[in-house]
């Protein structure tokens, strides 16, 4: 199952297939037997509900393929997958580079199997299409994890934009969730607005910290605090542990000035040595109570509904506003603009007001 | 110069007027010689480049008016004093009912014309159009600089959208600037969007909050004390005094855990009385060595064209999202599809991209 297979797309396109939904891939085998046997999407589908790992990796292929035809397949996928879906528990985990996000993941994600769950760790990365996969691109960092058969590890799709990314991430949580895997985590580091991204798609947001070092003052990205349903301070071993534990303090007095968040949690601030596997199952507990809460009190419905919504009007605004600003009359002429502006010679506004009239 | 006159639009609009610039009032009062003169938009330029009251008063009435020849008078208006425009220091001033803001922004005021400045206040209140002019609104609020020649208070315009209302302040702006009012005062109240508005109209903005009372822990939205350039603590006076200076060590370790500001300016927390005017030549200070950092670093600069960019992209973008979500296909079948979301039955993606294709 594992060797390697090239969708032979070009002929279904020669075949004029006329929906992914009945293609019969056994047929076009037949007509080029010499060609290896493709999988269709009712078969990736079953394999997926099967929990089948290899057409979970190909179909996510698809939904993360540049090909209008993958594409086509994959969103066919994804419906078949949906009614499926929806049923996992989504942790986003945030922090600077070096504060041992990799190392809490596995730890969690260890603990969680010991428990019999089913895992997903996924990456949100906009710096991976350049420098080509810095969180989980390595999945050695991940040695125990990645060879759980009830782990699966999928590197951060690479895109030419966060909005591409977080697309392709959505959809691949989908395709997890009716795979079977019951807990979602998903990596990201704090570039461009990757944390707001992943904090828009998971139930539970969790920032990573670390004691002294400055690190309080300094690397995290004004807001994510504020997004934080918890704060774990990581390395609080060794000689640290003072300094994690003055932190901790810190932090709870830094919660304590924000206003009551809509879903009634209180963040807490709390301690792990995910290298020394300490304090990793508090977090589990933590991360439980937060759901019994809100699942009690109808948050956690209302904000995946809120989400989805989000990502609804999201996508469009992306779309209208790249279909404006990519027009080529537009193009030059707002450059203009933007100099009259500086010139003091028009207003922000008239300026707009000229631009939207040209198309 | 008080007595009231209805700009008769009614007129120009029959005489098929090409461009305001060449409104000649003097030959439509000689048509109708029983009209009163209304002046044009040329002597309405140059009474505000004069500092008449009057004349700047009338042009920020036409920039709040619905009435589309007005709004082309006061767009010719707008470009009439741009050049004079841009040269003052704007403050933003933030923070929840019952802080003081109307006291503290009088006593700031009362300061600055001490010290030969001519001060403009206005407000920015999304919520006035609904309760018909919650803040400033009552000009009694600001007794004492009312009555000043050299200060100026405007309530907020009242509009159908914070967008709206943002625009019109904006404007307004420039003609204060223009009339030769050195420092801008723009008050608003944590509701909507108000404050991210404001801010970025703003070359500094200042948060009051009050001691004790609980105030630390509510009222305030999330991201504001990440906006603030600084903290002000009012009401610092009687019994409260010890509770204000506890609030300010609270505050500024607070503020130390977000990173450095891009301006490089480190917002500090500060104390006053604006009821005794204590600490309120000090907040002055705090501003003056703000201006002098952030025009030395270039930062004041900066900040003022991408708060440019950011309003010519923001109108354009809201005018695209408002055509779009307003149009007569979209309307119903956005409905439809939020449903079919609601129900699993498509993701928000392949929503989008239905809606998106119907137009």
């Amino acid at each position: 199952m594992q060797k390697k297979q090239k969708y032979n797309s070009a002929l279904e396109e020669k075949k004029g297939i006329p929906s992914p939904e009945i293609t019969d891939d056994s047929a076009i085998s037949k007509v080029v037997s010499k060609r290896k046997k493709q999988p269709s999407a009712r078969d990736l589908i079953k394999g997926i509900l099967d929990g089948n790992i290899t057409s979970l990796s190909r179909a996510i292929t698809l939904v993360e393929s540049k090909n209008p035809k993958h594409l086509e397949k994959a969103n066919t996928i994804i419906k078949g997958c949906l009614p499926y879906a929806n049923n996992s528990v989504r942790i986003g985990v945030t922090g600077v580079p070096g504060v041992g996000k990799s190392t809490f993941i596995e730890a969690l994600g260890k603990h969680l199997i010991s428990l019999n769950k089913k895992i997903a760790v996924l990456a949100v990365d906009p710096s991976s299409s350049i420098t080509k996969g810095s969180i989980l691109g390595d999945k050695t960092r991940m040695a125990d994890l990645v060879k759980e058969p009830n782990a699966y590890i999928r590197p951060s799709a690479s895109g030419d934009s966060l909005g591409g990314v977080a697309r392709k991430t959505r959809e691949t949580i989908i395709l997890c969730e009716a795979a079977g895997f019951d807990t979602i985590i998903i990596e990201t580091v704090g570039v461009g607005q990757s944390e707001t991204t992943v904090h828009s798609m998971v139930d539970f947001f969790l920032l990573l910290k670390l004691s002294g070092a400055g690190d309080e003052l300094q690397g995290i990205k004004r807001g994510i605090i504020e997004m934080a349903d918890a704060i774990v301070i990581n390395k609080a071993d060794g000689d640290n542990v003072k300094r994690a534990k003055l932190a901790k303090v810190e932090f709870a007095r830094a919660l304590h000035l924000y206003p009551e968040k809509e879903s009634s949690w209180s963040p807490p601030v709390s301690l792990c040595s995910a290298l020394n596997n300490e304090g990793i199952e508090d977090v589990w507990h933590m991360i439980m109570e937060y759901l019994i809460m809100t699942k009690n009190n109808n948050f956690f419905t209302k904000k995946r509904q809120e989400q989805n919504k989000f990502w609804l009007l999201q996508t469009i605004e992306g779309q209208l506003k790249f279909d404006f600003f990519n027009n080529k009359i537009i193009k030059p002429e707002l450059q203009k603009q933007l100099k009259l502006i500086e010139d003091n010679k028009t207003t922000p506004f008239a300026a707009a007001e000229y631009l939207l009239k040209l198309i």
